[in-house]
């Protein structure tokens, strides 16, 4: 007996060093290309977090579009699980799930300080895992750009009437909304905006914002930047195969979900560095930028178009409903300290 | 040789596993009470992660200010090793160490977001380690109040005529600033706070903002409610042992590092969830409630008198220039995109 006990006690503490120094390897498919600023770096930092604090027994590879080919498949791959992992954004799936359109940003909607109260301390979160665990997924916030810029314009808009027949690259929900205002609204790939906004195939293209507009030298062709009111708040997404994170020990599925939740509120952070070094490199280079904002006939009925398709919505489907009271509701609770702290500081010092 | 292998492999496979399973019980010392609402949770929080993240090989023990009686003596119990870790303000030690003035927040700086970004990708992280290396601690972010509200007032300020004499209780800093405007600034304990309020022993006070202010219910005895100034992004500390943590492994590091950036990020994202609820509910219940903001004349007074004192802090200390330098120029840098993303958003929609 004594030596079976001792064997074992050999066994078992054999059998709980393998189970501790398991090591799992985890496929992530991101929608970014390779060397994609800011985006990229998310997914890098998350990488990063998740080896340090599991002494390596979590090894992240990371595909880009460039390798796995599949920039809108990012979605699918993750649920079958030919990827345990992804790196992306809610509203490429309205296509395929509608209701993934409310967890990136909406038009008129919440700011990003505003709607990361609303995912982890407000309802969010709960309504976002309504959606994506039907689909074998869970999804979580993935980094936020900051407010997005409206865009950048040949010509000044100064009245709806301006809007009419203008030509403009601004894909999404947005562009459904502005479109309903005459705005004709086209669909150009990436690589052949510049040329296209300079040689007046469109007269207005929106991309991100300083942080990520300067490499792509928009700055340098058009002479206004509007600011923003179509994506105050664009939060990407990781994605986690259910089955996968659900096998997963206790300390390593709370690992995962911490670096994704860092890496996410890191990404803001760094999104608002790199807006203020760009957008001061862009003066530099180009002083005659103008900033604008649309006058307040634009503004209002550009949110007149928006709360109208916002009720089409909600109309189609009671889950839609429930979302989009849950984060009207939350901004109206919220926006009034929004406006009387940052707001009223900086307005307070001569804005 | 056989055996003598096998017995070898035994014995490392042991070390490691006795290694892995090692655990290290942290002391950690908080400034706040118990059960103290959102500070007190994002030590809470910390924790939390910590340990789940390192399956329990880190167990955390809080401390409140209840149980060590010394809640301005973290700096010193944390420095010596009589407690590993604490939570704390940085601004609180100036008396002590002038240099740890700068990294809670500055009347007219940077707002939560500008210095986030001068904490992680700024100069911020490495002037505060200069500053705290000479102590055997190393200070890390410990979570963001947010804006904090000018404070409540008995009467309106129209004036710098009507600073003149006033009572205020405003402690720090911002007490030095607003003292050379003839304030009498005082101090009394925060249990004597909402007496001395409404008997009028005070004419005025500050405290932090809705998230904080509601349950102390001075918005019961005082009609105004003044836009903030005085600490535009107050960040709270996390200290630890510098000895202690270099000797910890580098994944419980890690851990460590990650789990305080985490629990500092969810603070500030707290603080405007709970600043909305509780304004919301403090409205219901008082409707005559004003939010006021001083006139540009008080403004433009109180901002030069806070000049002046940075001039001389400067003129001091090579190391406070130095960081006053890399705090303005940084401010410059982002401050434009501040107002051109959520300030012209907010703007845009008619406020």
């Amino acid at each position: 007996m004594k030596t079976f006990g001792k064997l074992l006690l050999v066994f078992v503490m054999f059998f709980s060093f393998a189970e501790a120094a398991k090591k799992y390897r985890i496929k992530l498919a991101m929608t970014w290309p390779s060397n994609f600023p800011v985006f990229g770096d998310a997914v890098e930092n998350f990488k990063k977090y998740a080896e340090e604090m599991s002494d390596g027994r979590l090894n992240i590879r990371i595909d880009s579009a460039n390798k796995h080919k599949s920039a809108f498949g990012v979605f699918d791959m993750v649920k079958s699980g030919q990827y345990d992992m992804g790196h992306s954004a809610s509203y490429y799936w309205k296509g395929k799930v509608p209701n993934t359109l409310y967890f990136t940003t909406m038009p008129f909607g919440m700011t990003a300080e505003e709607q990361q109260a609303w995912f982890y301390y407000g309802d969010g979160m709960e309504l976002m895992d309504k959606v994506y665990s039907e689909h074998n997924l869970y999804s979580f916030p993935g980094g936020n750009t900051g407010n997005q810029m409206g865009g950048w314009f040949q010509k000044e808009i100064n009245s709806v009437d301006d809007l009419q027949g203008l030509k403009m690259r601004i894909p999404g929900f947005a562009g459904e909304v502005i479109s309903k205002l005459g705005v004709n609204v086209t669909n150009i790939a990436p690589g052949e905006l510049y040329t296209a906004l300079d040689r007046g195939t469109i007269d207005a293209l929106e991309w991100v914002g300083p942080s990520l507009d300067l490499r792509m030298g928009f700055h340098k062709v058009a002479p206004y930047y509007y600011t923003g009111w179509h994506e105050p708040a664009t939060e990407l997404q990781f994605l986690i195969n259910r089955k996968f994170m659900d096998k997963l020990p206790a300390d390593l599925q709370a690992i995962l979900k911490n670096a994704m939740k860092l890496a996410a509120y890191d990404m803001h952070t760094q999104s608002n560095h790199d807006s203020g070094i760009n957008w001061e490199s862009m003066k530099k280079e180009f002083p005659n930028i103008q900033v604008k904002t649309f006058p307040a006939e634009v503004m209002n009925a550009i949110k007149k178009a928006n709360d109208e398709l916002l009720v089409e919505k909600a109309k189609e489907d009671p889950l839609a409903a429930q979302i989009l009271k849950s984060q009207a509701d939350y901004l109206n609770q919220i926006r009034p300290w929004t406006i009387m702290s940052d707001y009223s500081y900086i307005k307070s010092l001569g804005q």
